[in-house]
């Protein structure tokens, strides 16, 4: 099931050219079972195997078995997510998708089939293990390996293969052929901040000066459930109480340079205006307490949903949703979803609905915005297959930092983008790194949705919320500035990195591994990412004074320092409280924006460009309204600053008119 | 499918009578399904659910969501579970087994089907939650709630009801449908020590003699992996380099008083004597490295297994086995087991053979040997439905001590028992704590698998196998002592308890909520439990120098100290390291044996019995050879103690002309 086409075939053709399938129909079989299908692929003893959507807990997908359960709370490392995908690529350069909704079993290299024995044949001499390392076989260097995928309840299903040659190009390929990827509106690479549940009119125009008194960049504010005269379930309606006039706050906000969020979930309360239209298109089961689930794979349903969120919210102001509880709940104390055997009128089942949810309901919100020629940057907390071209990003109530860096790696295999969100903090030292983190990643989210204050002012649950503060918060307030200014700085090659996400399927946001499939070493890096393709990250968790940090074949410049590092070795680098580890490629031409409070300041155009080494890596960046579509219409500047001395030089191609970037400094880094 | 015949008619006689179906036909559906079959039953609106096996993370199961799949590592409370059981109990007094062997999904009480609404119906009011807390529906207040089972790939399932009045008596009559609790060996009971898994005779000879030498009682050793040449997967060929004659190590340990319990698992090395005969038996998939999966639910199969475990191990004197990972891998770096697509000559898939793995390995070691008449009490790391009768105990190798201790309190919902075995401590609070806790468990176990020298000597992993011992370590050694010898005292106490388990099918360990399904306040003690009638153990976790205690009514006596307990309510008492809160009930007549080094010695049978109160809870044992099934053949002594003055009174029914229990002090505890 799918709602978007592939690009164009002329999109593909940028790609580089394949002569064949990376696998013949000789090496795939497939066969009905009494349990559903079960697919049987290739997979050569040397492959490293990366995807399967957003898996926070493992990389390298060898040797796993991994079920593709859409979970909120997936704590183990068996394949639940909030966004499995049934996608995968390999280090042998192609992917495979298989297209089902079910949650799917994934045997990577770790079922091996019965070999019968001669009687002389007596085997290999197994493992004494007195030792719990000794015990368990490594598969992953066994021959002839296998991926077996076992689909329930199915009597078939569509295998596609994407070729590379290499595992970049498949993942590009991949993503062109689920739509392309996103590019943002320019305010959705700001930063975000999301109030407490409880505020109204009255706190977000308070929160919103007190931003821009303490010169807190600030893009985006997110209004969470208190918006609403009814949440979990929900109305849709807004809460006069709290907001007697929306658009007056949101017009309010929006002269002081702010866009506006709005939180929601698609089990709709009887007390919601569309409840009559919708009940008898829903699921047989309820969700969380008397929600019913809209079938929204109904294109009927879906206008009606549609068409309530364009007058009530988006006419007036909002500029994106948070898609909340579109996974399914299994984990936790009272399960508030809808079961796998619920009924739905377009003859999905539950399970299927699970896979589907994220999906349909993105593609409702987003026909919003597109209906009026507008980009919005949202979050979602389920995706699924063919995702990429949804700008929505995702993000979950756990919050192990280690799996949310993990995650940002991961998510770039499968057409997804994932916010490593900050919420409170378990220290001071906690709240920085996971604030440094988040400003390297898809979506710089603050989620304070349940403190009153900025957690930067404290980072103590119970006393934010008394208004008690640290004493040395504005020591605290300003490391995390510092974050938030470096963000603002990157904008301009963020933009550009999505832009090319957007053409040709790269994602700016992508593990080692994608650019370097020959280099074993890169295998295993799953705390360190590239942004596009001249900057990388290697963030660092609470608890560690330094780390470890993978530099690939080439040069690498340290964006703090300008220390120039040799590649193809590991460093330990100590890292400062007030650092996260950012390395420049040797050659890179890197603009930075002036900082401003907000992306709509044009200020924020004009550019110190920083030359690191010999230049020869020119920035590409892109101008448009920033807003629309109309960069698909032609409305575009492709951007080039190149230079080896000073001053860098800016060229542009284009036919865009609007403000547009200059040159303020150049600076040389040898 | 079962093995197992339910006990006659007339040992049901002794249960209640109960004149009607605790739930009507009417009151119960099912229903075909593209993806299964589903069965709806009624729930009251006051019932507490317990049971489905062996569920670690919780105990009353209302609002919870559990799949009950076959699983090693199961770190969520989801459902998987070394010994998921498609049993449950209410608390108004009836069980319901599901007869699956699929991994079947339960909503108990959390999946409220779709209610159509009138327009001017507007629901509930919502909250709108600002903090997590609040976001929660507590959907076991909701009325009409029921239970939902959905079996995949089933297109039905017969169900079975078991009256209660109560639900202390609906456990014992699905225990009796069962075949009837367990009677261990005598020997069963005493302490168990497996040494590490590279020991051969030199060092199990070594060891033994340093148990009896440093008076720490033990009954069995266990031998892990190497005894076998081949292990992981497993040839079950003495390693005659670690064990040049094996009869003669087990007969020189027998005449020291052990038994000895040898590890093994399912799993066929090609270098075993019965490979060529079963790998035509055997499953699709291999396990581990090169093992095959022999199809143990074929009596000629079977029988192949028997024969040779019977001819190699069990004729010369090994009196049980630990069968390992007969349940399933998902969660580790390298699962090892089958998958559940795997096809076996039987008709079964691998995952209908995982639920039943551990039931069919467990008929084919128990069967060799009844057929010797003898009684063992072993290990396993399956169960599944209706193996109450089968004397083996659940173990795991996760090893939380609050989910441990869970354990023993769940597993007797569902004719399971369970080891909260000792392994290394984290700590020697965490060591004395755990031996505290399995020294009043079904299993007196220190799993000593990984360290060479007992654990009391040395907690941490790396000094004990370097043979760096504690300093204090012999007044370590004395605070485990002290609770070796509690065990040793307990055992004719805990040998009347499980004799009851056997005639009456009541747990010899079970949950408060079991006597007293009317107490609302026992619904959530799931760190406390019942030993027989008159014993209740509160455990206490490393970290915790004090607890919570529910007493329920009635009056209670602290088995330490002799004071006395009003009941209905809740005390929170201190609790230094060298105690386990334990408290007698009112009334009750303890005899507790001579502490001896081994259950073989007669001296153990001689009796100090405690009065506490007016002691008119009279002490029922039993006297039997303690190793055979005569006991079922009228081989057997039903032994009152009783008495409210000194001395007590000892009197006997029955035939058993052995050795006998006699009275040698008697204490009253006013």
């Amino acid at each position: 099931m799918r709602n978007r086409s592939p690009r164009p075939e002329t999109d593909f053709a940028a790609l580089p050219t394949v002569g064949q399938s990376p696998l013949s129909t000789a090496q795939i079989s497939g066969r009905k079972t009494s349990r559903g299908f079960v697919i049987e692929l290739p997979l050569t003893s040397h492959d490293a195997v990366f995807g399967l959507g957003l898996q926070l807990k493992s990389f390298n997908q060898i040797a796993k078995k991994k079920t593709l359960r859409v979970n909120s709370d997936p704590i183990a490392d068996m394949g639940d997510s909030h966004a499995p995908v049934p996608f995968y690529v390999t280090t042998s350069g192609y992917g495979v998708l298989i297209d089902t909704a079910r949650y799917a079993t994934f045997y990577i290299g770790c079922a091996t089939p019965l070999q019968k024995r001669s009687a002389d044949d007596k085997g290999d001499k197994t493992n004494l293990g007195a030792f719990t390392q000794d015990l368990y076989v490594d598969k992953s260097v066994e021959q002839n390996k296998r991926v077996y995928v076992e689909i329930p309840h199915a009597s078939g299903a569509d295998i596609y293969l994407f070729a590379g040659p290499d595992m970049k190009n498949a993942v590009a390929r991949h993503n062109l052929f689920s739509g392309g990827g996103v590019l943002p509106p320019r305010w959705g690479l700001g930063l975000w901040y999301r109030g407490r549940a409880d505020f109204g009119h009255e706190e977000f125009m308070k929160l919103a000066d007190e931003f821009r008194q303490s010169k807190m960049p600030c893009d985006v504010l997110g209004f969470e459930p208190g918006w609403q005269t009814h949440s979990y379930a929900c109305s849709y309606v807004w809460n006069r109480e709290k907001f007697p006039d929306p658009k007056n706050t949101m017009d309010a906000l929006r002269q002081k340079g702010f866009h506006v969020n709005l939180w929601s979930h698609q089990f709709t309360h009887p007390a919601s205006p569309i409840y009559q239209q919708v009940q008898d298109f829903s699921g047989s089961f309820e969700a969380f307490k008397q929600g019913v689930v809209p079938d929204l794979t109904l294109p009927e349903i879906r206008k009606i949903y549609a068409d309530h969120h364009d007058r009530e919210h988006v006419a007036i102001g909002a500029s994106g949703y948070k898609l909340d509880e579109c996974d399914n709940s299994d984990f936790i104390a009272f399960p508030w979803s809808y079961p796998e055997m619920t009924e739905f009128p377009s003859g999905l089942d539950g399970e299927q609905m699970h896979s589907l949810m994220g999906t349909n309901y993105m593609e409702t919100i987003d026909g919003i915005f597109r209906a009026r020629n507008l980009r919005t940057y949202s979050e979602v907390r389920n995706a699924h297959a063919l995702c990429a071209s949804y700008p929505f990003v995702l993000y979950s109530d756990l919050y192990d930092h280690n799996d949310f860096i993990r995650g940002v790696v991961n998510a770039g295999f499968s057409g997804l983008l994932w916010c490593p969100e900050v919420r409170e903090g378990a220290s001071e030292e906690d709240l920085i790194r996971r604030i440094q983190a988040v400003c390297l990643s898809p979506q710089a989210l603050v989620n304070a949705w349940y403190i009153k204050n900025p957690p930067w002012k404290q980072w103590r649950y119970t006393e934010n919320n008394e208004d008690k503060f640290l004493e040395n918060f504005a020591q605290l307030e300003a490391n995390c500035r510092k974050f938030f200014e470096l963000r603002m700085r990157l904008i301009p090659y963020l933009y550009g990195a999505f832009y090319q996400y957007y053409l040709k399927g790269i994602p700016a946001f992508r593990a080692l591994v994608m650019d370097r499939p020959q280099d074993k070493e890169t295998y295993s890096v799953d705390h360190q990412w590239m942004i596009g393709d001249h900057l990388m990250v290697a963030p660092i968790v609470a608890g560690k004074s330094e780390r470890e940090i993978y530099l690939p074949e080439g040069e690498w410049f340290d964006f703090w320092t300008g220390r120039k590092y040799a590649g193809s070795q590991k460093i330990t680098m100590p890292v400062p409280l007030d650092i996260i580890p950012l390395f420049v490629k040797a050659g890179t031409v890197l603009p930075l924006a002036t900082v401003t409070q907000h992306t709509g300041d044009e200020e924020s155009l004009k550019l110190d460009v920083r030359i690191y080494g010999d230049g020869h890596l020119p920035a590409t960046l892109i101008e448009d309204d920033g807003t629309t579509y109309d960069f698909t219409r032609g409305q575009l500047n492709v951007v080039t600053v190149s230079g080896s001395g000073v001053p860098a030089q800016i060229a542009r191609v284009g036919q865009y008119q609007g403000p547009a970037y200059s040159i303020q400094t150049t600076t040389l880094i040898p």
